[in-house]
C-alpha cells in the first residue's frame, strides 16, 4: 500500500452514522461534565497553542530494552492481582479468583488465572515427571514430557471454571471477582487424550479413565470414556508458553466445559477402568444435594452463565453514555445470545457478541447504554447453542433447593444507586 | 450429563484411524528408543506393580494458594525469555525478540511480547496521561484515560511485526527468534480510532493523522486517513489486562497489518493534517532502498510470511514421527494456505491450519512428518486470502535488490543434519 492520502475522498469521515452520532454526543456530555478530572474541550489550547505541557517521562530516556527479559505489568496496575480470601485457616486447599472486573476481552493473562488447589502447588521438574497409562489398555505406557510433546498437537481457546463459582451461600461478594472469579480462559496447546489412549490401545471393556495428579492431594477424578474420546486434551502450554505451576505444570488434563477440578493438574496417571473410582472429589465433594435428600453425582457440565464486568460491584458510573460489557460461557458449546436488562428484568435487549464466538470459551458481550441517573438494577442472561437459558436464582433454587453448593449459574444483578455506585444486587440495599 | 460410563459402546476407541495408527506406531518407536531418557514400555512395571515411585513433590504440601498474587512461570522455564542482542552500544533504541521456538499456539504471553523502543520505555502515570486530538477537526479534544475507556470498545486478536524482521543482512541467526522474533500476537481491547476522530469531527480536507508517542523519542508516524477510518484502534488492554509498559502503557495506536513502528506506543497526540509529517521514521528510517537508487516510502503493509518454529534452529529431532509446526501471518488479511516442503522445495504439502484463522493474526500450521534420518531442508510458504504467495529470498532480492533493509518476508529454510541437528538454512553448511 502506498500513502493513501493521495487518494483523498474520505466522505465517510464526515458523515456520522447515527449510533456514533448518539454515542459521541453522549460522550461529549461526559467530557463537558468531567473538567475537574482534567478532561477538557481544547478550544484555545489546541487551536495553535499546542499540546499540554511535555510530561517528565519525555524529557529523559526511559528504561532499556531488555530491562525485563520477562515482562511484568506497570506498577500503576499493582492492584490488579488475584483475589485471595482473607483469614482462612489454611491456604493449602483453597482458591484465589481472577479480577474479572479489571479485565477486557476473553483471554485471561496467565498471571491472573484463577487458582484452586487441594494440596498446595507442587514444584515439578519436567525432566523427572512421568505420565503412566495403565489398566484396561493393550500396552501400558510410561511417557516422558519429551515423548508427550512428540504427539500431534492442537491449540484451542477454552474456559475453565470451578463448580463452586459461586457457592449458593457465597453470593454476597462485593465485586464480579468475589462472585464468579473462579472462571478464566486461555489458549491451550497439547495432544488429544484420544490420541494417547489409542497409542496404548483401549480394551473393549474400558468405560472410565481415572486421572491422578502429582500434588500432595493426589487429586483423583473419574472421566467417562466418551469425553476422553471426544474433545479432552492433555495440555502442556497455556497462552503460548508452558503451563504455570498453579495450572498444572508440566501437564494437565483439559476437559472443555466440565467442572474445573476434573481437568486434573500435574497429571501423572491415567488408569483405564470399567467403573468410576468414587474418589473423595466425586463422593464427599463435588456432588449436588437435592431437596429430597438425594445427591446428584457426576454433574460434569458447567451450564450457561454470564456476568456484567463493567459496570460491576465497587465501580461507579457517571450519567450519560456507559458501555455495558461482560462475559458469557457455556460448558455445552457456543453462546448463542446474551440479553441485558437495565430495568431489573422488566425488558431485555440482545447484546453484541464479540467475534470469534468459540465453543466452551468465554464470549465478550457489549451493549451501549445511556444512564439517566435513576437508580436501577442491571442484569445479563446467556443462552447457549442448545437453547439452554441462564436461570434466575429463584428459578434455580425452586428446583435445586438450598442444600446445594455447586453449579450455581444464576443471573447476577448489579444495583446502580443514584450516586452511580454499583453494588451486588443479591444483597438487600 | 450423568456418568457416561453406563452408556457403554466405545467402538471408536478400538478402531484406530489410519493416521493415528501410523503416528502411534512411530511414536512407539521413539519410546522404544528413548529408554535412557526414562521413557519405557511399562510391561512388568504397570501390570500390577503400580506406577513409578511417588515423587518428592507428592510427599508434602506444595506452595500456598495466593503465594503469587500475580503468577510467574516455573523456574524450570527460566530460559524462556526475551531474546536480547548482546554487546550493543546502547539499549535505548534497540529491540528484543519473542522466543518463537519455545511457544505454541498463536497468543504471545505479555511477558514475552517483542520490544522495539526508540527512546527507552517511559513509566507513565495513567492518571496524568492525556490524548490530544487536534488539527483538521471541528472540535479539538484532550481526553483522559477514563474518558477514552468510556467509548464503545472492541476486542480483536492481531499480530504486530517490526518491518525489519529480519533485515536482509540479519538472516544468519541461529534460532527462529533470531530470524523473525520481532513478531508477536495478542488479543487487544480498545476503541476504534474512527469513533474518536468522529467525536472530534474530521474536516473535509483531512487526509493524514500524525500520531506522536509520549516517549523520549516522541516517536511520530503519519497514518493515511483511510486506515484511521477502517480497522485502526486505540488500545489500552492486551490479553485481558492493561498494556504492559513495553507495549505502550497506557495507550497505543493499533494498525492491524501495518509495520509495527506505526502502531505508536504511549500515544499522546493525534494531529489531523492534509499531508504526512515526513518524520524521521518515514524518511531517514523505514523506507526501502531500491536497486535504481530510489526509495519506496510509506510501505505500510507487512506481506505474507511464515516460519517453522518446531523443529527449528538449535533444536534436535529423532527419526520417526515429528510434527512440523509453525506460524503464518499476513498484513493483507487471512492466511489461506501454508505449504510445507521437507525436500528443500522439491515438493510441497498443504499443512493443517488451526482454527480460528483470523484476519491479520498469527495462524498456527501443522504437518505430520516421518523423518527417515536423511539430511534435508524443510521450508514453509504462506499464501494469504488475496492470493499473494510468500517469495523465496532469490525472488525477493531479484526485485528489491540488496540495498533494502525492511520488509524481508522470504521463505525461511531449516537444515536437518543426519544427527537430527537443526540449523539455519540460509547459512552455508
Amino acid at each position: 500500500m502506498q500513502g493513501g492520502g493521495s487518494r483523498g475522498g474520505n466522505g465517510a469521515s464526515r458523515a456520522r452514522r447515527q449510533f456514533l452520532g448518539q454515542g459521541a454526543a453522549l460522550v461529549s456530555g461526559a467530557l463537558a461534565g468531567s473538567l475537574a478530572g482534567g478532561g477538557a474541550r481544547a478550544e484555545g489550547t489546541a487551536a495553535g497553542n499546542g499540546p499540554p505541557a511535555v510530561p517528565d517521562w519525555m524529557k529523559s530516556p526511559g528504561a532499556d530494552v531488555g530491562s525485563e527479559v520477562y515482562g511484568t505489568p506497570s506498577r500503576f496496575e499493582r492492584n490488579v492481582v488475584r483475589n485471595v480470601p482473607k483469614n482462612l485457616k489454611q491456604y493449602t486447599s483453597a482458591s484465589s479468583r481472577t479480577p474479572l472486573q479489571d479485565l477486557d476481552g476473553i483471554i485471561t493473562p496467565n498471571g491472573l488465572f484463577y487458582e484452586r488447589h487441594h494440596g498446595g502447588i507442587p514444584e515439578i521438574d519436567p525432566a523427572q515427571h512421568r505420565l503412566m497409562i495403565h489398566g484396561l489398555v493393550e500396552t501400558p505406557l510410561i511417557l516422558t514430557m519429551e515423548e508427550i510433546r512428540r504427539f500431534p498437537s492442537e491449540s484451542r481457546i477454552h474456559f475453565i471454571e470451578c463448580s463452586g463459582n459461586p457457592g449458593f451461600e457465597a453470593i454476597n461478594g462485593r465485586t464480579a471477582s468475589d462472585l464468579v472469579g473462579l472462571v478464566s480462559c486461555a489458549e491451550w496447546t497439547g495432544v488429544r487424550l484420544r490420541t494417547v489412549l489409542q497409542e496404548a490401545g483401549l480394551r473393549p471393556e474400558a468405560r472410565w479413565v481415572v486421572a491422578e495428579g502429582a500434588d500432595a492431594a493426589a487429586l483423583t477424578r473419574s472421566i467417562p470414556i466418551e469425553k476422553c474420546l471426544d474433545d479432552a486434551m492433555l495440555v502442556y502450554s497455556q497462552n503460548g508458553e508452558r503451563l504455570r505451576p498453579q495450572q498444572g505444570y508440566p501437564l494437565r488434563v483439559l476437559l472443555p466445559g466440565f467442572e474445573g477440578n476434573m481437568s486434573v493438574k500435574w497429571l501423572r496417571r491415567l488408569n483405564v477402568t470399567d467403573e468410576p473410582a468414587y474418589s473423595r472429589e466425586e463422593t464427599a465433594k463435588y456432588t449436588d444435594s437435592m431437596p429430597d435428600g438425594t445427591a446428584r453425582q457426576f454433574t460434569f457440565t458447567m451450564e450457561a452463565k454470564s456476568v456484567i464486568t463493567r459496570p460491576s460491584g465497587t465501580q461507579r458510573i457517571a450519567r450519560g453514555f456507559n458501555e455495558i460489557s461482560g462475559i458469557a460461557w457455556s460448558g455445552r458449546g457456543r453462546i448463542r445470545q446474551v440479553e441485558v436488562s437495565v430495568d431489573d428484568g422488566g425488558t431485555w435487549t440482545a447484546a453484541q457478541l464479540q467475534d470469534p464466538v468459540l465453543t466452551r470459551a468465554l464470549t465478550r458481550f457489549r451493549l451501549p447504554w445511556t444512564w439517566d441517573g435513576r437508580p436501577t438494577m442491571i442484569l445479563s442472561r446467556a443462552t447457549d447453542e442448545t437453547g439452554y437459558v441462564q436461570p434466575s436464582l429463584a428459578d434455580l433454587t425452586a428446583v435445586r433447593g438450598l442444600k446445594s453448593f455447586y453449579h450455581n449459574n444464576a443471573i447476577i444483578p448489579w444495583r446502580i444507586a443514584a450516586s452511580g455506585e454499583v453494588t451486588n444486587g443479591f444483597v438487600k440495599a
